[in-house]
This record gives structure tokens, sequence and C-alpha cells, in this order.
């Protein structure tokens, strides 16, 4: 048995925590060989301490300073930073990276990761919706794996396997509606942050709890499965399924279709990812169909989730679009935590500094930059003039 | 695009009917070589004339006779008897012979298809139950295809497709519960052949119809399954869903699953044994999750589905034990069907005739067909005991 070296980008995280528990659940498969983590450094101290990875990296300097002192003689080596950042994604001996930095800072680590040769397991999807058609190419052309860790990429990913695009149809990603999903328009109007993070089904992260409240997670999950699996927009659709064990359907061109399930544990679209090609016995809480319930798949109401069809709006233009909508969003989503834009807002915004970008092709990375750059400053400006 | 070409065993069934009606949809796909009936001489005139096979088959030379009178100066080489199925299925230029002949009967013309070096579609569930391993021996040593017809054989199929038998954990086959789901034991005692036919879902020849409502057909699947997919007695599961759209579930021992759905329409299994490793693009009803309802899984009650116990019972024992169910089997439903036995002592009297048994070795085809006689004499004794 061959134990697989491993880099965990955003090892404090939602994601990352829970990779670290299906490390830990197969020690003998996989070895830590670099973790970078932002500011929650207690944790990253702990992480540390048990999987004693060879790099170490951290927002800023004086975090991994504090971090050195808290972990004494024993410290491995500890960078800081994007620089810090790439290091851990391009760790020599790593054989896969977890991506699961959060929004857009994770774009150029996962991008150094597939130029260093690596194979990655994508979390952070803000890297393929920005810059999907560059990524796919690097991935094509250095031969490398990229494999989904969304729950709804992963099923699609587990569906396809080895079946040749032109056979599909179409994909259904699932959406669990989020905590609004039975909401009127008026109570999402009044709505705050914790409303938004109350997240029926999965315990994530607080910018990917209000993007599930909105659909705008659904959205960028489109435009992920574009690129990820080579589909035209149009093929792609997505249903409310509340009960979150069903993540994906693909139908095949004859009409036939593989629906993936599994309870809804993060851990095991990561462990499918870390294991890929292999599958390991897995520890982890088992589907129990007789016990499930009823399965249920309704279509959205595009009124009350307006972000939902930014996605296939982005794709439509092309270009930088899709940047600049996941960059107004990235900007809304931090309005509405801190209290300065309303829940409904956060969709009329991105709308709006889409209808005012100007798309342009994405010939390389900068250009996916410049649109992000451009869509932060036009979002907080017209978040800003709107509270005036 | 080439032209398969195929022999159809069986092909004035529900089966072989839709198949034509396959064949009829991709008519630069498939070219029908021979066709095999019993005795419905006047559709299979018509099937003559529209799809003109080099090779026809029919029960009798009595039949034969009558079928050349009705074809006229244009009829092609028309056999009888199992020497005419087995020319049906061993004829030179036929790549794919679909065996969809009811019950015991399908077992040679399958076997002489394998030896014959064609791949099978395979309708015919007995011929694996009487003899799967001397099958599925038959089709490793000629590196034959075996594709399942059975909507949820080839539902597993589909969904393990490339993978290694080791990574799953267990498949579960779906049942739709037949006509009797909600019945009490008491109405099902009371419940005459018209009542068993009524399947609330698939509409299908009248032994199958039976076989669904004591669910021993799910019993015939669980053999069957064990021997196509190579799996534990106790890695298949059998879960009832009314609404037959998910038509197998296989765990993976990740904990993920992948569950093949698609409307219940026997064309598309079909047309994917037929096209495989191809998909066509099929003109046949799509599935539409968003209009479907929901979707339950129970389990089966065994109290008033005695039947579905068997097909494990009869694995466990192994050798001839499965004929022996099979044949009780035929002779039960044939009996019941003419009203000489009651719909519950169906499963009774295969019960009665398995716990008689005393299995062999299945050293060789002959064994199965001497448990198979063995187990006929039996049943007609017991019914007879049991009417005076």
């Amino acid at each position: 048995m061959s134990v697989k070296k491993i880099s965990i980008l955003g090892s404090t995280g939602s994601i990352g925590t829970r990779a670290l528990e299906v490390v830990d659940a197969f020690p003998d498969r996989l070895s830590v060989l670099a973790l970078a983590a932002g500011r929650q450094l207690e944790r990253l101290a702990a992480q540390v301490k048990k999987f004693k990875p060879r790099l170490v990296s951290v927002a800023t300097p004086e975090g991994a300073r504090e971090l050195k002192e808290r972990l004494g003689s024993g410290a491995p080596e500890i960078l800081s930073g994007e620089a810090g950042l790439i290091a851990a994604a391009t760790c020599p001996e790593t054989e896969l990276v977890l991506s699961a930095v959060v929004g857009a800072a994770g774009l150029m680590p996962t991008l150094a990761a597939i130029q260093a040769g690596k194979d990655v397991a994508l979390a952070n999807k803000e890297s393929l919706v920005m810059a999907g058609p560059l990524l796919m190419r690097e991935v094509r052309r250095r031969g490398r794996k990229l494999i989904p860790v969304d729950s709804e990429h992963s099923a699609v990913f587990q569906a396809l396997e080895g079946r040749p695009a032109e056979l599909v149809r179409r994909v259904i990603l699932s959406a669990s509606g989020g905590p609004f999903l039975r909401s009127t328009r008026e109570e999402m109007e009044q709505a705050g942050p914790a409303a938004a993070a109350a997240h029926p089904t999965w315990r994530m992260g607080s910018k990917i709890s209000v993007d599930s409240a909105t659909l705008m997670n659904k959205a960028l999950e489109v435009i992920e499965a574009r690129w990820l699996f080579d589909l035209k927009p149009e093929q792609i659709e997505v249903l409310i399924h509340p009960q979150c064990l069903v993540h994906a359907v693909v139908e095949f061109r004859d009409g036939s279709a593989l629906a993936q399930l599994a309870p809804p544990d993060m851990r095991l679209p990561i462990g499918f990812a870390l294991s890929y090609p292999e599958r390991w016995g897995s520890p982890f809480p088992r589907l129990d169909l007789a016990r499930a319930g009823d399965l249920t798949f309704e279509a959205v109401d595009p009124k009350r989730f307006p972000a939902l069809t930014l996605g296939w709006r982005a794709l439509k233009v092309g270009g930088t679009m899709p940047a600049a909508l996941n960059a107004a969003n990235e900007v809304a989503v931090g309005a509405f935590l801190e209290g300065r834009l309303g829940f409904t807002r956060i969709a009329a915004v991105v709308a709006e500094v889409m209808d005012r970008h100007e798309p342009r092709e994405l010939e390389g990375i900068a250009r996916a930059w410049e649109a992000d750059a451009w869509a932060r400053e036009l979002a907080r400006k017209t978040i800003q003039d709107a509270s005036h």
C-alpha cells in the first residue's frame, strides 16, 4: 500500500478540517506534507502537532512568528502570505494538493500546483469560475488530474467517470434550497446573517453559507461544471432536492441517467478526491435508503432566487464576466455579513456590476484579476451609494 | 456508422416486440438477421415482412408450414423447435443475440449463442438462474459480452461499468412491489390471474407479471445479479420503490452510491443492450425529475412476500437449488394462471419443492436439467395432491 503525499491549502476551514479527519481515518494511505491556513493559529498549531507537516504557511508574517512561538523547538518551516501558500501548493514531494482556500485567493495557488505537476483536489470553485478555460488548459497540457470536491461535482465526476462527454445529454446539479427555500420574498428581505447561515443540512463556512442561501453558490457551481466537464451552459440544470442525498444526476443521450447518492457528509467527496482512482472502505455514515424518507426534486423559483440565473448569464457572455460575477458576489456577501447590505440586495448588486462590466477575452490570468479588481471596486461603490 | 447484425429470440413476446421498436428507431444501426418466436404466427409474419430476416424459427413444424403459407414466395428460411431456436441463436453473421424467450427454454439457445462466439443481450433471466456459473464461465472463456436487459441489471451494469467488483459494498435492486404492495395477506389469498397481471407500472407477459406480484421475479433477479456481477448473496438487497424510476443502486465501499434512473420503458434497457458500448440518442420518453413526484424506498415485508427470500436461500445452498426453484415456480405459476392454484400457494409450492430437493454440484448443464425435471414433477404432484 503506497502512501499519498498531500498538501492542504485552507486547512483550518470547513473543508480543511474535514480533510484532516479523512487523513486521520487513513493514516497508512495519506501523509500531510504541507498545511496552509489563514489566521486560526490555535487550530493550525494543533493540526501541525498531530499531522507533522514539513511546511506550514499562514496569512501574515506576524502570524508566522506567533505560530513558531506556539510550536516551540519542534516547529517545521513556517512561511506566510501568497508566497507561502504557493510554496505549500508546490511542495516538491507533494503528489496531490487539496485546494480549499475560500474565494478568489484560491486561484493562484491552484494554478501553481497544476503548473508544478501536482494533481489537484479542488474545493475552491472560485478558481474555475474566474479562470476556468485557463486552468483546464493547464490541466490538459500537463496531463494532471483535477478532481472536484464539491459534492455536486464529485457526483458528476463519479457518474461520468470513464465515459466520453458526447454521451451526455444534460447534467442536473442538486440544490438543497438553503434556509430560505420556503420563505417569501418579504421574509428574505428581512433576513440577517444568522438566518442566512442556518443551513438546514450542511455545516459550512459563512461565505458559502450565504451563497447557499442566495443560490449564488449554485450559480458558481454551474460555471464550475461547465469547465470541469466541458459542457454547454444549456446542458446544465439545477433542481431543488432538500434531502441532500442525490448530489447530481447525469442524463445520457439514450435517456438513461446515473445519479450519485451519499449522506450529506463532506468527508465522503473529500475522501473520494483524496483516494481517487481508488475508493477506500469508509468509516463514515452510510446511506440508508429505506430510512431516508421521500426524495423530492423541484424547479427553482427564479423570482426568489435571482442569483441562480446569473451563472448561465455569465457563461453565455463568457470572457471575464464570470470573474466579475464572483468578485462582486464576494464583496456583496462581505457587506451582508457586516450588516451593511440586505440579503436580497446581494444578487441585485452582482447583477448591477455584471450589467456594467465590459467583458474581455480571457487571454491570460491577468485579465481575470483585472476584472476581479474592477468588479470589487464597483460593487463596493454600489453598496456605499445605496447606503447613503 | 456500422450496422450491428442481431438475432432476436422470442420476437413476438413483450421484450421482443419492444426490441423491434428499437430496431425500427435505429434502422441505420441495427439489422435483424434472425427471428425466433413461438406460436404467434400472425404477429411474426408481420415482423418478417417488415424486418426481412434471413432465418425464422417457430415452435412447431406445423407452425413453420403455416408461416410459409402466410409469407408466400418471399419467405425466408423457416425452421422450428429447439433446433430452429439454436439456429437463430448461432446464425453465422449475427454479432449480438437478444435472448428473450420466456423461462427455462431460453437456456440452451443462450448457451449456444455464447459458444458460437456471439455477444448476448440477456432478457431470459432463467438461464442465469438455472446455470449461472456455467454460463458465466463460457462468457469469460470466449471473451464475450453478456449485457443484461432486465431494467434492474441494466442499471447495475451501467453503474458498475468499468469499475472493479471489489469496490462494491452492496447492490440494491428496486422492486415496484407489484399489484399487491398494499394488499393484506387475506386479499392476496383470494387474488386471481387478472388481479395478479394488473401490474401498476410495467406491461409484461403473464408469467413475469405473476412473478412480479409474488416478488419471485425479484428472487430470480437476486440470483441473476449474483452471477452477472460476481457478488456475494449478502451483498444483494431489494427495496420497494413503487415509482419505478430508480432501477438499481450500487453502493461502493467508500459510502458513495450510483443509482440508475430512467422512465419505466423497456425500450431503454433494450436499447442500451443493443447499442452497447455506444449509447444512441433516444427518441423514447425522457426522465423529468421535477415532475416525477416523490421517490420512495421501503423494505419488503417478508410475511406477505415469502417468495423473495427463496432467492437468497437458493443461492446459499447453491448447486442445482436455483434450477429447482425456477422449475417449481414455472409449474406453480402455470397452475395459478389456469386457476388450479391459489396465489399465496405459489411461493409455498416452490418452498416445499426446495425443502425436498437434494442439491447436486452444477458440474454440467445436464445437472441443471435433471433438477429442473425433478422439480417440475414434484411441483405438479404437490399441486395435484393439494387439490384432491
